[in-house]
């Protein structure tokens, strides 16, 4: 714990452009200010918006910039006022916070806290709205507030959620995005009931672990949506029980669903972030009751729509954000059904890499057989 | 009763054609068969899906047809099989009808009866898939399953709603639409709670209905939004607590709105049928929880659009058709709470002609004075 209060020179993998290979180089880390925690990353995982940010197509990426989301490590040093969590903790940085104090926490309706968000979506910590990472006087942004691409993070005290210790890094640190987001978008968001007939779009992490929550739910019939017929084997083991893939039909997909299932579907899930394909998810929906939850990310300026009619016969448009869950309280909820073997996480974890090949892990995340790639970070 | 059995002859308001006046004239009105009931009307109202239909915009329109579908009446006769009401029994027909049988009435989670709809979607009755209208032998389409600009009209049994003989029929055949409409996207769509900031677009009778819905709910704030200005006082006596005139901002409805309620509304209801507004109702909601509810039914190829980020940072749209009741049982339960002066109806009243003004009465809705005019039938 000598580094307490000094600056950290560490790894990071650094995105100075949109659309370049990351560099690892050396970067400062500050010691965590007023209210902030800084965590020694142990293992990172890559998501998809990991890569939209870094594609240059999120009008809001800023660069040069440490991207990463999905996470584990130990509490290294904590600054002022921080009461939750010490040095030595076992942590998941959570870029969605919850502060337990604003409007949002308070409301009891969502899980979407306010508190650091003015910092966070501008790459900057909250109390002097700078950034903590530096090379050689640079100045080098956050990421939502995690930061996990590097072997050390700073991030806001109530972006992290203690865990148990017993609990796996290298396993737990999906249950900062992409599992969570599946099976609350089914339990939260949906609250998918038992004998439900569940519509799926897109079989890669989220929604195979939105397959997972509705099987989990007691869901009678669990139909798979993909263009890539390969991944069906796979999808079997967490809960799919049929298979369509949309280049297979003339029709489009949602006629195809709703014929297969005598008006439609009880629920639906968006999984992949196609505005397109979130209509014919709505539109797959049983009339009268059902709902449909967008749970991919849309790229910028991108629209949905459809005939009001859907909504006035009855079906519901929904979204989420991290499957609902509250995550200072609920991730750690989830690291203990994990413990329990009641939900997966290492069947999620197809390749597993060092920091220094996070490029190559990028590569992977466009093969159909990646799901999540779990990098070490001692490299 | 002693056309049991036997065609009526009596006046009906026949649309020969889109776009041209109504003509009053002899129609003669077929006996009921099976699992229907004739029905005499007594007083009729009218609504805008009347003049949406009458104008030919409505692609499933048929010509030449009777409209009509907010009315009340008494049963003249009643076919073969039909036992929950019997000649001479008050009635309110209803254009959504409640088996209690079909998948849709069994669900227990919408009130869109799925047995009727295939006859009258496209104008004739179950039985025998024709018209019980004929005038000198030419078939006049049925309406929505209820035909009330019409002396006698023929209904199927799914679709009367029996009520309190004691009830005014000139005030309660409000209860056939606009006014549950109202009432049920917040009491049954939207479940607004005590404390809520509501949005009301368009302060019609629809939108008056869904503000004293709102006030009885309990709501905190009751906001009213229409181009007219003049529509503020009334509004005031249904409810609305604070008026909003879009043509009185240069900033968009929906950001006027946010700025009013720091941050949006937790319920809005589009009560226009106005695409553009529907994404404004549901823009205005609060991130985290607001719900729009889409009550006004847009033209036909219309289509409603917006980011989908709006919904996966927690707003919900949905929809509502008569307000969520399920008719034969709830529309009886309105009356009753009208009788018991727990609802309003007689405020909706602004105008009350004879049958033989019907073209009048379709002019007056263009004018903003006019909430609901009532037709004597007994001209």
């Amino acid at each position: 714990m000598a580094a307490q209060g000094q600056v950290i020179t560490c790894k990071a993998a650094i995105a100075w452009e949109p659309n370049k290979p990351l560099v690892i180089e050396d970067v400062q880390v500050a010691p965590p200010q007023a209210g902030e925690v800084r965590i020694k990353i142990l293992f990172t995982a890559l998501c998809h918006t990991d890569a939209y940010t870094w594609s240059g197509k999120d009008p809001e990426g800023l660069f040069p910039c440490i991207l990463g989301h999905e996470a584990a490590g130990i509490v290294e040093s904590v600054g002022e006022g921080v009461t939750e969590v010490q040095p030595g903790d076992h942590v998941i940085p959570c870029y969605q916070a919850e502060c337990r104090e604003c409007k949002f926490c308070k409301s009891g309706k969502t899980n979407l806290c306010g508190k650091v968000r003015a910092a966070t979506g501008v790459g900057v910590m909250m109390n002097d709205r700078k950034s903590r990472f530096s090379i050689n006087g640079t100045s080098i942004y956050h990421f939502m507030g995690t930061s996990t691409f590097s072997q050390y993070t700073v991030v806001h005290d109530v972006s992290v959620a203690k865990i148990d210790p017993k609990a796996p890094l290298e396993k737990v640190c999906l249950l900062g995005c992409g599992v969570p987001t599946g099976l609350g978008a089914v339990w939260n968001t949906a609250k998918v009931e038992s004998g439900s007939i569940v519509a799926i779009f897109g079989l890669g992490t989220v929604g195979l672990a939105v397959a997972e929550g509705a099987k989990t739910a007691g869901a009678s019939r669990i139909i798979g949506i993909d263009i890539d017929s390969k991944k069906f084997e796979r999808a079997k083991n967490f809960g799919v029980t049929e298979f369509v893939n949309p280049k297979e039909h003339e029709k489009p997909i949602q006629q195809v669903i709703v014929d297969l299932t005598d008006g439609g579907v009880d629920y639906s899930f968006e999984c992949i972030g196609n505005v397109s394909i979130m209509r014919a998810a709505l539109e797959c929906c049983h009339k009268g009751w059902g709902t449909s939850v967008i749970v991919g990310v849309a790229a910028s300026g991108q629209e949905i729509s459809t005939r009001p009619f859907q909504l006035v016969t009855g079906r519901v448009w929904k979204g989420t954000a991290f499957g609902g869950f509250k995550s200072r309280s609920q991730v750690p909820w989830l690291v203990d059904k994990y413990m329990k073997k009641e939900i997966k996480v290492d069947e999620y974890i197809t390749h597993n890499l060092t920091f220094g090949e996070i490029n190559k892990a990028f590569e992977l995340m466009h093969e159909g057989s990646c799901l999540r790639c779990v990098l070490k970070m001692d490299a």
